[in-house]
């Protein structure tokens, strides 16, 4: 007969799903915040997220997805974990509260701002500057410094943003993507050098972008 | 006044902090494992843990360090948080259970194998065996390969491995331990040139191996 797992007595944590969400805006990386429309922190700028609802949600990815179509009116596509804080005393609705942080690359029409429920309003700013602003919510600035790290370190070693991408996109769109997230310039041949050493993406065949200047090759997601 | 905030009324996840402790053993990257003591999977392998204790614990670092002292008797350095995993059915003592998972890397002779506390045992196993292993406890077999993976890339990265090296070592030790890691060999001038381009190292002064072959110089993390 197979042995009763003893029952636990300790009480657990409070424990939420935080989103961030980033995209490139006028050429910088920014992220996608919430005006808190409940206490705590109602009326302040937090990160979007929401309780982890253990009677709802079959494992963390799905209870990330459905945080983002409650508050979002979207499912996700490159969602990834982003990282765990857990600390007494970062939520004054109960005693020890853990937050589970997702991070998504999304195009900026992606979302419409009048989607938020529970959010008074949802607005993007940049993320360097959220990352400093002592006025947001919670921990949520140091969030948001972690989620533009981690996502330029994805770039350093070519992970590529094709969340921000549309399907088909040039070489230089995609220099262009990859220097707004860093925040600074790249020398276009070794770019270009390292990206076809490691086979990342497949030109499309005929596909060229036409325009202003001679036309480019479209490129997509190597397969 | 200051407003309340609204009490909680949703059940909350089952809480646990699992480590996963790497080394270097016989040239190869090895995972610690525990022997369970108690049901659920008494007598089987897993990484060791136990149970967040908001009790105790003042946040998830300091949780993870507990969890160290009680089960393994040391506090680890370079710990680092390496995943977090919840669903519900993971663990028969609750409905949904949560998973922190820390990774630490060691010298081997940093664990007395005596010291566990509830586990019957420990010991070393190569880590690409042990996330292959599907008779170890839960899914910590899932845990470990995201450990060895995680460990890879930050060498791929040049992000050194000090935590398994002595203060300080030659150019040869450190070459031979990223290659344990990586299980593979790597190109000794091109892997000194990106180590010396970044400035990872600072060479001690009038430090020399001696031995059998010629003296080599020893060198210390950078700062």
């Amino acid at each position: 007969m197979k042995k009763r797992s003893p029952p636990i007595h300790y009480p657990m944590p409070f424990t939420r799903i935080e989103l961030a969400v980033l995209s490139i805006i006028d050429g910088r990386l920014a992220v996608l915040l919430g005006r808190r429309a409940q206490e705590p922190h109602a009326g302040k700028w937090a990160l979007p997220g929401g309780v982890l609802r253990i009677d709802l949600d079959a494992d963390l990815e799905s209870a990330a997805q459905r945080v983002a179509n409650e508050r979002l009116g979207v499912t996700l596509p490159y969602l990834r974990l982003l990282t765990t804080v857990g600390s007494a005393g970062r939520d004054s609705r109960a005693p020890w509260a853990l937050s589970i942080a997702y991070r998504a690359l999304i195009p900026i029409d992606a979302i419409d701002p009048q989607a938020g429920k529970r959010l008074d309003e949802l607005r993007w700013v940049s993320a360097d500057e959220a990352a400093q602003d002592r006025t947001l919510a919670f921990d949520h600035a140091d969030l948001i410094r972690v989620a533009a790290e981690t996502t330029r370190g994805d770039i350093e070693r070519l992970d590529l943003p094709f969340g921000f991408l549309p399907e088909r996109f040039t070489l230089g769109e995609l220099q262009a993507c990859c220097e707004a997230i860093l925040g600074r310039s790249l020398d276009k041949s070794s770019f270009r050098r390292r990206i076809d050493e490691r086979g990342l993406l497949e030109p499309v065949p005929g596909e060229m972008r036409t325009g202003a200047f001679r036309p480019a090759q479209l490129f997509c997601r190597g397969r």
